[in-house]
């Protein structure tokens, strides 16, 4: 399986159902870089504003699309091993994020993975709504491991 | 509005379209304590083990389940401030998760919102697959809140 830009926009709005419910959308996608979008519509709580189940899962998936994005998926694979959400404000329109992984961080984690066969990483979010307002913050910690213990090399694309 | 045990069930299954797509269901439901289920069937991650965004749910929910069956929703109402989940195994089948709020806390919570129109309680929940294996922990943070600033007692229908 090639994973261009397009395949790997695909796996992330439609692989997972659950996801795909949602209406979840990729607005920007590179090594090291994702924004992602949650419509309100269809995701709104009692009060009309966006479900906390949505907030949580547009705060989630980025770092799988980051792992498609930046490390090569023939090598290594991700898994979440916790993440905590704090809901500010209620959010009221639709919601994006964006998170980074810097070159220096992506260089650490496959140091990690080429001695360890699998590293650790946090990615820290901000969802905000549509004027920029932060209504919910996230701090997920992820771990990639590689497929092959005797595996020494992963590809980073990131530039 | 009346809160009966059928009207509480359909607002926890139905009211939120988000939850119902995936098939929430509630199996106990009684003051100070509730127990849901999610169905594997339709939550599937790409590997075919439940995504973490359904367990965050089946997470979160009892938060509001254990305010519509425990406190007088025409006095309160709850907010969710924040939650942490630990996923500890895949989640390969349909999971349930069980939360207990004693009458101590219950009391607690009642003395708090009648001294400062607010309480925090904290919700600790074990998410278990068929074989009873604990896939996921989680730490909820919840306020509920006085709509009258004036009003001082709330009703507990707890035993």
């Amino acid at each position: 399986m090639e994973f261009t830009p397009e395949t790997v926009k695909q796996l992330i709005e439609k692989k997972i159902a659950f996801v795909e419910r949602m209406g979840l959308k990729v607005l920007e996608l590179m090594p090291g870089h994702v924004k992602l979008m949650a419509p309100l519509e269809g995701n709104e709580n009692h009060i009309g504003s966006m479900y906390a189940g949505a907030l949580f899962t547009l705060a989630e998936i980025p770092g799988g699309a980051l792992f498609l994005t930046t490390f090569d998926p023939s090598k290594c694979y991700p898994v979440i091993k916790e993440l905590t959400i704090k809901f500010l404000r209620p959010a009221g329109s639709s919601i994006t994020t964006e998170i980074f992984l810097s070159k220096e961080e992506v260089e650490r984690i496959i140091r990690d993975l080429s001695d360890k066969g699998k590293a650790e990483f946090v990615l820290h979010g901000e969802l905000k709504d549509l004027a920029g307002t932060v209504v919910a913050e996230s701090h997920g910690v992820y771990q990639v491991r590689s497929t092959d213990k005797t595996w020494a090399v992963v590809d980073s694309r990131i530039t």
